[in-house]
């Protein structure tokens, strides 16, 4: 099975946003075992939709329309499709019942602009659309099916998997493993991994700074325990690395470890400077794990606030071992939590020399047990280093909680 | 004049990552006003390269093609092009001598593989590359002219500006204004700025949460008098949303008038958690200006931390008026800053009530003059409040800045 994406909207073309939709089906495409052959981007104009479709349909069976709907002027889509196909349109019943329901929900008026959303093209199937208001519709004709929904990520993602993915994917779908990981670029994740004997399962990444994931596809006829079998077999090789399977990111990960465990931390960030609080507390539900966070961008703040011995700045400099230490120490003790962190470095472009190079963080994890101590020279330009510092942090106290 | 842009690569198909080249190249033309027709991404195998070309080069007399340059098997942009051309390759001098003297610089010998990247098809244009080591080309065929550059990124955009806009755009290029605004919604920034005259500017946008930039593009003709009567009109109806032009971004702007007049910032935040202090570090040089950042995710560390007393919160609860205004007071004593800011909100998805729905947030700035105080109702998801909110204090205090 194959898919061709095509995306309008004049926005795109000009740089106005970004079109993450794409990409998002793409990923979500590859998951169920749909191949993506072909994706498009074309303007409002009726004659470059037409053109586009056609494009399209002549390279996948199905094509996946995304944009257009709206009640202006400019929302051409349903036009497009019918004029492609050759069809009129018309209102539907159907439709226009789900559009009233909405607004009758909503105690509004419909407009005539938002009554334009409930005309299609003749002989097109009504997608129901129970997170915005604009319904979508498919139509097949000479051997193609368009599936056209909303532009609108949250609704587009809502109607994709309900619509579009029963239609696409055979009875038995197959099965997705996702196993995150830290500290391993893709490259050698693909040495590695992709060297192993996998079975039936075919190997996918998705990257995103600072982490990388490993996608394994199971057809739905391999066997549950031969797929244990090759999951255990990636995770061997991928070691402490591999911090989740089928679970959250990073922050997710160590919040639910420490929510588990009825335990709370405390952060002290230089380099980071509030990345990992801000992090940490986009977990819905984290009141309960994270306590304090300290933001300590100069000498003065880390005595001050957290009591970090002078006589220590002085003699080691504030990006070094016993620094980073001493934050997660002082965090710890001053908030009374079970586990502290603290992170120093050099983020750059500036700040480096020849004995501490921009990239250099040391990092430090205090906890019931003790400290424990990281260091590395991080590649990448500012807002790269402080997110891998940050990210490292976080898998070194996922190390620490076991 | 008008350009069809092509990006290759299987990642892209797969969702592993995301295009922002071609959303970065379409902002950049529009820029220097040239339209992107069309769109397309398409795999790593020949025939597809070759198909897309054709589609490419039938609708823009420029192609700008990104990716497939590298020394790897499945970098085949040197040949779909001359297939597509109907040339033959040809290894090029120039493009040799270009990668030889970056493996030299580097005392590195050049293999086999890098020795690939110097064949290009038969009549092209060596486009030089002195940020990475695949040299990009140019090729005329058939009255269209295609553009290859490699897909990293900063290879990319360097070389785009280097050797495809000078080609792409007349004598006299026009100029952009770009005028950033926080706190308006972009539709509301349509209807109004659309509705000035903006004599032969072309009106333009481009939205990152939790900002919009107006860009007003005008041609090179017009009076330069002209053009500040047009930027003034446009900067009376922004009012005090309005709060750069042709700067950087919010904590860009915060933090260059802070060191401009030798200001020092403490923060302070509860539904935020570290995301102000964090964008505010991401600019360089920032250490002069950012002392202290307190994360007061609890009620206890509000009151053990920055000394808010427990009374006020028992009064008035975390999420109110009084307590942001004391967290920006107590912020700013604490660390013997110019300024303090406080805020305190609810991010969702859980946590509102009637009188405190999800998305209410109350900030405070604290400064020379005194302390100033706004409370609103954010929508979004809890990363879209966030940010939204971490856009109002940054926005608050600029304003405070005047």
């Amino acid at each position: 099975m194959s898919v061709a994406l095509l995306s309008t909207g004049e926005e795109v073309l000009t740089g106005e946003t970004v079109d993450t939709n794409s990409a998002w089906l793409a990923s979500s495409l590859w998951d169920v075992d749909v191949d993506v052959r072909f994706m498009c981007t074309v303007g409002d104009a009726l004659s470059d939709l037409v053109d586009a479709l056609g494009l399209a349909a002549a390279r996948a069976p199905v094509v996946i329309m995304t944009g257009g709907l709206g009640p202006t002027e400019d929302d051409l889509t349903a036009e497009a499709v019918a004029m492609w196909a050759g069809v009129e349109r018309e209102e539907s019943a159907e439709a226009l019942a789900q559009i009233e329901e909405r607004y009758r929900a909503r105690g509004r008026p419909i407009s005539a602009a938002n009554r334009k959303q409930a005309v299609v093209p003749v002989g097109s199937s009504v997608l129901e659309n129970r997170w915005g208001s604009a319904p979508g519709f498919s139509l097949e004709f000479e051997g193609t099916t368009v599936f056209c929904l909303p532009g609108v990520p949250m609704e587009m993602k809502h109607m994709f998997a309900e619509w579009v993915v029963p239609g696409l994917t055979p009875l038995n779908p197959p099965t997705l493993v996702r196993m995150r990981t830290f500290g391993l670029a893709e490259s050698r994740l693909q040495a590695t991994v992709g060297a192993l004997d996998l079975g039936d399962a075919v190997l996918g990444f998705r990257a995103h700074i600072p982490e990388v994931q490993i996608k394994l596809r199971f057809p739905s006829r391999t066997d549950p325990d031969q797929r244990k079998d090759v999951v255990g077999r990636v995770a061997g090789v991928l070691g402490p690395a591999l911090y989740t399977i089928d679970g959250g990111d990073l922050a997710e990960t160590v919040v639910a470890a420490l929510s588990a465990q009825g335990q709370t931390l405390a952060l002290a960030e230089s380099c980071t400077a509030g990345m990992i609080s801000s992090w940490v507390a986009n977990v819905p539900g984290v009141s309960s794990v994270l306590m304090n966070g300290f933001v300590l961008y100069s000498n003065e703040s880390k005595v001050q606030l957290l009591g970090i011995p002078e006589s220590l700045l002085a003699e080691h400099g504030a990006v070094s071992e016993p620094i980073a230490r001493a934050m997660a120490e002082h965090a710890r003790a001053k908030s009374g939590t079970d586990w502290g962190v603290g992170i120093t470095g050099i983020a750059g472009p500036g700040g480096g020399s020849d004995a501490k190079p921009v990239g250099t963080v040391h990092i430090a994890v205090a906890g019931p047990a003790g400290v424990v101590h990281r260091h590395a020279v991080i590649p990448g330009d500012r807002m790269q280093v402080r997110l891998r510092a940050a990210g490292a942090v976080l898998h070194l106290l996922h190390c620490q909680l076991g």
